[in-house]
């Protein structure tokens, strides 16, 4: 039914660093380009060529406080003593579009949006990786970090693992090709849900004016 | 994740008649030999060819009556004099297996069974017409039936679309192959839910035993 409007699918998708979510995301965008990253807001300072509303939402802590007083924080965290959100506005616009918004948040996050307002556009994802080894080797490949750095990471990974039962779908990443089809099916078949299509009030409504008029 | 065991789906198919359920549920049976219909149980008396436990399980009222007071009937309706249900037995069975069954069946149906203790087992699709033209043509193709029993049909339909918004999915049957293919990502997505891999724990814990062992 691509001819009817639907309100967008809020895609929470989470995983272990290493797992490959960003390059599923990527892939995802470019199957169908209406998708989008949400844009996290953080009161950490912009990188060099960083630039505000592309990467980040570049925020003094007093503004990002008030955002969430005022209630206009999807979900946030502090991480290493900056504050990290997904600011509802361009979120809230982008699904009443019809266009579904990828949100790459933990699972902290993932359940705060899970008890937001916009629950019911809530489409979960984990990503495993197949092997705790290969989650390893993809970290050590990406970055010289250091054996202490890539330790906290595995820690970290570990406790994230350890929520994957709070999400809709579970994908373990074995061959990427195959996990991005997963996603797509997936997808799709959020689409379809009679939840997300509006239009099929009115459509059962034309049924029911040929029924009135036979 | 097709190596994983996982428990099978109830597919709850509901329509008006001559909306092309049947039809599709037959090309869902092609695509996927591991699928089956569930076969109901009635009191009324077989026809000649008819098979018991192929077509129906011929019952007499008291013994579909005993098998209601058991909780051994998922759902069950009196229609014209006859009592028809689907018994729990062989549903279980299919889908502690990991075989998906398909029960075509009504809305009232349809609210026994969500609210029975397969709850967590069922997607339930609905059928749709693209029309009431359509519709009314394609019951009067199938059969010579007169007017009147064509009436009764039609007035049968209206009520039966009237419940659209009680299902999880909706398929608006303009083209067979199309409708075909929506039915097919919705059942591998489904699949794919983490609800529906009993195996995901045992991945995980297999994981945590590779965190243990660094």
């Amino acid at each position: 039914m691509p001819e009817m409007r639907r309100r967008g699918l809020l895609i929470i998708l989470s995983s272990p660093s290493g797992a490959g979510k960003s390059t599923l995301a990527r892939r995802l965008m470019a199957w169908d380009a209406s998708l989008s990253f949400s844009v996290s807001a953080t009161t950490r300072n912009p990188r060099p060529g960083e630039e505000d509303g592309r990467e980040y939402y570049f925020r003094s802590r007093p503004e990002f406080e008030a955002m969430v007083a005022a209630g206009e924080m999807l979900e946030h965290a502090e991480v290493f003593g900056n504050l990290y959100g997904t600011p509802s506005a361009p979120v809230e616009a982008r699904l009443a579009e019809g266009r579904d918004v990828i949100l790459d948040i933990d699972w902290q996050g993932g359940q705060q949006v899970r008890r937001s307002r916009l629950a019911q556009d809530v489409v979960s994802i984990f990503i495993l990786p197949p092997s705790i080894a290969d989650l390893e080797r993809r970290l050590r490949m990406r970055a010289q970090d250091s054996d202490e750095v890539i330790a906290g990471r595995m820690a970290k990974s570990r406790d994230e693992i350890s929520h994957w039962g709070e999400y809709d779908y579970v994908v373990i990443n074995r061959d990427i090709a195959a996990s991005e089809a997963e996603l797509v099916t997936i997808l799709q078949a959020e689409r379809a849900r009679a939840v997300r299509q509006p239009g099929l009030t009115e459509f059962v409504r034309g049924l029911n004016r040929e029924f009135e008029a036979r």
